[in-house]
């Protein structure tokens, strides 16, 4: 019998197989694996004070570090706490080994206050789940998860852990199991798809997951420059590689209306990585299914297939002599003046830093972003791939804890924000390189161009729900009270001098960026 | 074919069956359900910035205005954040009208970013679901919401909501539906516990649920003065009725190890409108089941039977000529000095106004507010019935909805605080008269103790993880930054002229009380 018990197995494990963060938000039954850290000390605790902190975390480190933390979070209540931003995980095809505590095995018959059921609430992240019932069974099932969280495209892995499982004795750590690597798309549906390019009909290229990285953008710039074909990365990606000296390629848009535009004229869509356009949501009398009527959809590699591959299989097909279009350096001039929807985006490519990982929760605040920041230094893109807001702060949190020596960016909208912004505390107690541009247009402002869109007549009490300025918040307190150093800007002057300061200085910022809607 | 979409049918329907306010974080999928709030006057819209806070305040408003309040909440991911509160009011057998908003139908099939599968989330919450498909059915789904809600003793009953059955023409009201009401407990049973009180042998009355109102513990006092039983209310009351002139009974202990010695030498418990005592959690080598060794468990009234009107039934059996013991008006002197774990309640004892509501969740410091407010004016109780933190805030959001001419106050430790911090701009917003005392340890004091109970070994790496005190959290910050007029006390002297400024002034306050942790 070994001298660990199943807590220290299962972080032993966890250790050996380079998991080595853990964003945690513990209670009661979840002691004996907060004691279990002081014995295994390569395994990073980092305390959240709220578990979609804890998720969103977890899912911006693995975007950065491309391998997964650990989640420790409190029964059932604490999982759905984190289940937004592990929906969003979900959808970025994220890693994470998601651990949640539960009732001793024993303990679960009395129906305690916090009796729930874990199992259903796991299950509707279509990830892997399982309960780790026996002590002796803790580190193999952790090996498993970790293994399950980065099998091909990476998912969520929940190990449920009851706490006398975690505080038996007889541990027993399990070597690393090796996660499927992405299959190879067959010869056929290369040679296919590149016929495709070949047929002289207007062509539009999809792409999306792991081919949003410098490799597979290169193989799908070049497919494009070769062949005339337009090609978009998909609405949502989970990291998109872009900056002065890769290739710029265009997002595929929020509104159908835009992808309509798009797309207009295309005769056959090529999905690389991700799958066919749809709308994000349904609009009355307007089509869910974005692909223009008559074009055909094919599917070069789905989601978790090599599409990085993939494409530069193609693209030795079809543009054997062709180079990839790079995006030179350019940075807008640095504006004046109040600040506008237009303006600011401005002062962020005229700034951004070499090397930035930007966290994008701007929503409509940030339309006029993308342009603005094309031809800045080379930067990691991360956006909201699930629709739950309250993403960016967290998300923020987590590639900073991955990436220490690059600067952090979060765009932050209002509305969203106060879903997860003790994600600031976290920042300022683990001293993380996050500045925060809170851009403060005091309304849910997303939400009134939907109430337009989806043809609905909004009176007094409708506009009332999507206003935020009564009363107004002051993003400045907010996270001083957090402890994060904070200041307002309202002019683009002032944004600009504090967003140099903010990078210039270590550890957490907020800037309280007042910008009217743009809509 | 009427002239109501779908929307406006449900709450049209939700009005006539007198459900008057609904908590509402919405979304693009809900953008027909707010317009609608336009065509029915009758139902108030109260907007939260989070969903925890949605739930939360529904949990309140019916605890304390005895019908249900409706949500309204964004797809899987909203319900997920909502759905810890809604875990509590789950154990509060409180009702709720949750209304989830999903994609259209049709849009269903395409797998858009923000589907999920809400059923299973909903469903963990054992109590009802429905998924109206039909604009023609809605209004009839939302009725049998509305008395699934209500039957006897109460749930969540979620009602899922596509787009298109909400935004589409022909919605068809439907009338009020009577829930059932409470079943009446057979006199067999009620004479067999009377004989239980009769024989002589050490008995404890365990009341909960309802029957923590005047009545049912006037009949529960009149039962252990006349028999020499011993009585308690549940650890966690959904709503106890307390002080001057009503009976002054303990409360159940949330410790094991108050059980144990409050049940000492117990030969029958007898429960009515609760379950047996079973420990909070799980610890190594201890009961989880706390009835003593050897005592029997008799029930006159399970959860959901008329349970007041049993205990009358008993009381006139076996206390036909006997009183209540009520409790005499009394309150502790004003405190002076640093604050402390003793003190500070004292302060509320002294200060608290008549018909105050109080929503507890002070945790470990409020261990010694039950003796110090036991002979202040009549107040209601409101406990954390689920164990999910982040209650507090939201319940006394919802609760001043429902009594605007009460004063609520709410005690709030810091460590639960800041997972529906937001609650406070909904406080702002609709200037309620919430009184919020922050109790400020700058800890999750209570998991320093539960790690010693359950007999970990905690090293610095978790004393770290139990800490909040890097950096200290300056509420005073936080809720000014929201829009709630805050101050800081550090003595008692300061406490008590704060909290007397905040009860005589309308609109919510938040004190930040500098306390010392009690462990």
């Amino acid at each position: 019998m070994s001298e660990l018990n199943g807590a220290q197995s299962l972080i032993r494990t966890l250790v050996d197989a380079d998991v080595e963060v853990c964003f945690a938000n513990p209670g009661t039954s979840e002691m004996h694996f907060v004691a279990a850290l002081d014995s295994v000390p390569e395994m990073r605790g980092v305390l959240a004070l709220f578990e979609g902190v804890v998720t969103g975390a977890a899912d911006g480190y693995a975007r950065i570090a491309d391998k997964p933390a650990a989640t420790l979070l409190h029964l059932g209540p604490g999982l759905g706490n984190g289940l937004a931003n592990l929906h969003n995980a979900r959808r970025a095809n994220t890693p994470i080994v998601n651990v949640v505590g539960d009732h001793a095995t024993y303990h679960k018959q009395y129906d305690a206050p916090l009796e729930s059921d874990i199992e259903a609430v796991a299950g509707s992240l279509e990830g892997w789940v399982r309960r780790s019932e026996h002590t002796k069974d803790v580190g193999a099932d952790a090996a498993a998860a970790v293994a399950a969280a980065q099998d091909a495209p990476g998912r969520v892995a929940t190990l449920i852990l009851p706490a006398d499982a975690s505080w038996g004795e007889g541990g027993e750590t399990c070597a690393p199991i090796p996660p499927r690597v992405p299959q190879a798309v067959d010869a056929t549906t290369v040679k296919d798809v590149a016929a495709v390019f070949g047929a002289g009909e207007p062509v539009a290229l999809l792409v999306g997951g792991s081919a949003c990285r410098e490799e597979g953008l290169r193989a799908a710039s070049r497919i494009a420059a070769a062949t005339g074909a337009k090609v978009f990365v998909e609405t949502f990606p989970s990291r998109l590689e872009r900056g002065a000296g890769l290739p710029a390629i265009e997002r595929l848009g929020y509104l159908a209306e835009q992808v309509t535009y798009q797309l207009d004229g295309i005769k056959h869509v090529v999905v690389a990585g991700t799958k066919a356009p749809v709308s994000f949501f349904a609009y009355p009398g307007k089509p869910s299914d974005l692909v223009p009527e008559g074009a055909q959809v094919h599917t070069l590699a789905s989601v978790g297939k090599d599409v990085t591959r993939a494409l530069n299989e193609v693209a030795d097909l079809v543009a054997a002599d062709t180079e990839p279009v790079l995006q030179e350096a350019s940075r807008p001039a640095l504006p004046s003046g109040p600040l506008t929807p237009q303006n600011w985006v401005d002062v962020i490519g005229a700034l951004l830093p070499e090397n930035a990982i930007i966290a994008d929760e701007a929503n409509t605040s940030g339309l006029l972003l993308p342009t603005a920041t094309a031809g800045a230094p080379r930067h990691d893109v991360l956006t909201l791939t699930g629709g739950a807001i309250g993403y960016g702060m967290p998300v923020a949190t987590g590639a900073a804890v991955a990436a220490p020596d690059r600067p952090v960016l979060n765009l932050q909208s209002d509305g969203s924000a106060l879903y997860t912004i003790s994600a600031l505390w976290t920042q300022a107690r683990e001293n993380l390189n996050v500045t925060t541009v809170l851009l403060n247009n005091r309304a849910y402002a997303i939400l009134r161009l939907e109430l337009q869109r989806v043809g609905a007549q909004g009176g007094p009490k409708a506009n009332e729900l999507l206003d935020l300025s009564r009363p107004d918040m002051d993003f400045v307190n907010i996270a001083e009270g957090m402890g994060v150093p904070a200041t307002r800007a309202t002019t683009a002057e002032e944004l600009a001098e504090q967003l140099q300061r903010a990078f210039a200085e270590p550890g957490p910022h907020l800037i309280d960026a007042v910008v009217p809607p743009l809509l």
